[in-house]
């Protein structure tokens, strides 16, 4: 009997009857499967619910969803399989009209033959039958130097699900309900200690809140500061689009402040209400803040303005150890902004603020408007990596791989490039590359293109190569690319060897594949 | 010996143990333990972690444990039950004081309050016992009746743990990059053909943003509209507060528009720029949305309107089929709204927006400025559950349960409060409950406080009682507790039987258990 058989009751499916009509419940039913098969609601092979369980949902006797299947079976519109219940036919005419394979299909939906009277048909099961799919996003070019990106293959994958599995088996049910809009505490209390150890932050875990990663962070930030009237923040230039756009959409003015070879400006800050800065490893040029800088803009900070910190590749020196966060000096006048984008994998979409207390409040109030907290199965996740000591190992094993793709980077522009400059390589996950020649960018960018080769923030005098995504034979091969493109386009000799990034072309959004609606940004 | 043949775990309960003190460590845990009791932590009959769980949380021998449990066992703290482990025992000061049953306890709590702040326990899912620790969030009181909560302990942990394993073997490594911000695509075609089969709603993938549950997606579609000009939107009287604060903090006008038996008073809506609706299930009232004003609210949205409809627990019908979505009959007027959150968890922080063609890249566009899009292993996950059929099968046993938790409580009802009127329990998760007289809503919180009881939504007429998260017992013996409150609270006749609930104490957040800080509010 159709249907009947299956342990699994199938998919939901929605069927509207009005009991009102003159028409039998029946002859709605067999119309609005009908309907659906038609409409493609039902695709071809999808599984149909058991009839009990049909029944169940229109509140009919399982005898009338029984007959309807049956009259449906008969018309073609569905199949049976012996033990496995009924099925959307392979043709969505059946048998009544059309006789052909109504759709051509596409890799995802198996197809079964076509279908006469009732006999048996290939279904598919419902996990592939799905014929309305949508495109899954285009893999990068074959060479993509986008500079903030990791070595994504070495992502825990294993760990990670070991440690959601613990999670999941220990967790009282209530925890499922809605989370602190703060984040759990258990990552909280877990980020403290991780960031006092490694980077000298004070940071109780009443200080810290959760957000969906570092830019979330700067725009509840910003709103929380632009509640209490207008509100500027000074940011590095050159800095990341991404970052200014998002402070600004959530309601500060933007005030530009340069980068020289000591760092921010830091007498340009002036009135600011805060400043945006990357002290250990300025983005994009790679500077450090100068020890004379990093006292001045401490006390600006101390002396009423706000320093927001970004500590974005914290944990990727090389040739030096570890500058100290500026936040450790000035708990109180100094917000921590951190994620794992960098360390574990951007689309995790996780990252925290450690605030001076005076801004905890506000900002979980912003946080709860917004989105009524972050995931907690993904966060308690990321506590338990940390507390097994999982994170840790794989921030080794990260460094470790990321040094070497720093070498051998190096290493392809000596041998491809022996002019250019490579600046900033203590740290991070790109080089800054001051170009031997002036350059047309745009010219650059296309001979880039058609060599499958994309780079970022270029300007006529510089580009960004990042490496840390790349084996060395890639960076190799990548680099070679890149010269025979630079021999192309030509260009003057190159008068000044010092240059900072200036993006001009395919500027630093964290972004690149998405196509981001224009007119909005 | 105590806790040491159950299967199941029992809930957690850490006790924070100092290595440095003097103290032994089992004389530590015994006094956290009694204090737990004391306190109430551990409610009277709570089953306890098996002392081999217990032992493993806390990293201590099992033979500590077990002899723990033994002295609480002969001090009258905690009983043991041959072949069902050890519970808290019936009287909440054990030998020393009251010596009376506080509850009949045994059967009637299914799992105990697990954890809760303060200095003696502190609950981290299976991480030992840091000192160093945020404030887990307190358990909820033995009845917490919120109406917006489904039953948490039937969230398919193994299923969800083995779908992140599925997506995590076959990932590439770009997809851990920074993700599409409109949604992963796989979720984006599973909830395309869910919701067109399930909902009646015409939803191409290319119309959906995946957003951090429905609050996300309101402020997101709040800040697109408000681009455009001074927008007004229009939301029932009475309605959910944390969808009205996320909307007029996004920077729009809010119109209360009255709510009858009908369903919202459409003739008000007038020339607002969009309405907030839940038409086939009011929040809170449970009314449906009668056919005229049905009619009326698709031609009113033609005419330039937009009909934003929040179908929070469409998936909970029981004594009729349901009602499709507006959606389908005007999917270039209409905003459909949904999430994870009454059907897995609301933890999970994952809920969707069906949009008109025209509003797509504005609220992309949003969402890249707020979080540049959510966390695309939890979406690939959820894509993965509903692809291998888990999440149907799921909802099957949710509204299974649900179905029979409401029999369970109207059941209650008519026993122990024969002169209630039960309002709205055709379909969702809880029941507006007209009391037989008016009350002083301060005075019958409190009373119900003081028997571990909290409903919300009340006013002087009626309540609130979330049914779904609690079994059946737990539903008697809570209306027992409302009865015996409401008699000791007393209040005249009550005059007119019909009761639309217009919140007055304990308003109907969707986060109750956590501290907000209100000045933000």
């Amino acid at each position: 009997m159709p249907g009947s058989g299956t342990g699994a009751a199938g998919p939901e499916l929605l069927v509207e009857l009005d009991r009102s009509a003159t028409r039998t419940l029946r002859a709605q039913l067999e119309d609005g499967l009908r309907g659906a098969v038609h409409a493609g609601r039902l695709a071809p092979g999808a599984a149909m619910p058991s009839s009990r369980a049909m029944a169940r949902d229109l509140d009919v006797s399982r005898r009338l969803v029984v007959d309807a299947y049956a009259q449906l079976v008969a018309e073609g519109y569905l199949a049976t399989r012996p033990g496995a219940g009924t099925f959307v036919a392979g043709t969505a005419g059946g048998a009544v009209s059309t006789g052909g394979p109504l759709a051509s299909g596409g890799a995802v939906a198996p197809r079964g033959p076509a279908v006469s009277g009732g006999s048996a048909v290939a279904g598919v099961p419902a996990t592939t039958g799905r014929t309305r799919s949508a495109t899954v996003p285009p893999a990068p070019p074959r060479f993509d130097l986008f500079p903030g990106r990791p070595d994504l293959s070495a992502f825990p994958r294993a760990a990670w699900t070991r440690a959601l599995r613990d999670v999941l088996r220990a967790l009282p049910d209530h925890r499922l309900g809605y989370p602190d809009p703060a984040g759990v505490p258990e990552l909280r209390g877990v980020l403290a200690d991780y960031l006092a150890r490694a980077r000298g932050v004070v940071a109780g875990p009443e200080r810290i809140v959760v957000t969906s990663g570092a830019v979330q962070g700067l725009a509840l930030l910003a709103r929380a500061l632009a509640a209490g009237g207008p509100a500027v923040v000074a940011v590095e230039d050159p800095s990341l689009p991404d970052h200014r756009r998002a402070l600004e959409h959530a309601g500060v003015r933007i005030r530009p402040v340069p980068v020289d070879d000591d760092g921010v400006w830091v007498d340009g800050l002036g009135d600011a209400t805060a400043a945006l800065v990357t002290p250990a490893h300025q983005m994009p040029t790679g500077v450090a803040l100068s020890q004379e800088r990093r006292a001045a803009i401490v006390s600006w900070a101390r002396s009423g303005g706000l320093v927001i910190e970004d500590d974005y590749d914290a944990e990727f020196r090389y040739d030096r150890p570890p500058l100290a966060a500026l936040q450790g000096l000035a708990p109180d006048d100094v917000v921590h902004v951190g994620s794992v984008s960098k360390t574990l994998a951007p689309a995790l979409r996780l990252g925290w603020l450690v605030l001076p207390h005076r801004l905890v409040a506000p900002v979980v109030g912003e946080k709860l408007l917004d989105d009524m907290g972050g995931d907690a199965l993904s966060q308690l996740t990321l506590a338990r990596l940390v507390e097994t000591g999982g994170y840790d190992r794989h921030l080794r094993t990260l460094r470790r791989r990321h040094r070497a793709r720093r070498d051998a980077l190096t290493a392809a522009l000596a041998r491809h490039l022996p002019q250019a400059r490579v600046l900033g390589v203590a740290a991070g996950l790109h080089a800054t590359v001051a170009l031997p020649r002036p350059i047309d960018p745009l010219a650059l960018d296309a001979a880039l293109a058609e060599r499958s080769v994309r780079v970022y923030g270029m300007t006529p005098r510089s580009l960004l190569v990042g490496y840390a995504a790349h084996p060395a034979p890639a960076l190799d091969e990548a680099v070679r690319r890149l010269a025979d493109a630079l021999a192309e386009v030509g260009g003057a000799t190159y008068p000044n060897a010092r240059a900072i990034a200036r993006p001009a072309v395919r500027p630093l959004n964290m972004h690149p594949p998405t196509k981001v609606p224009s007119s909005e940004l």
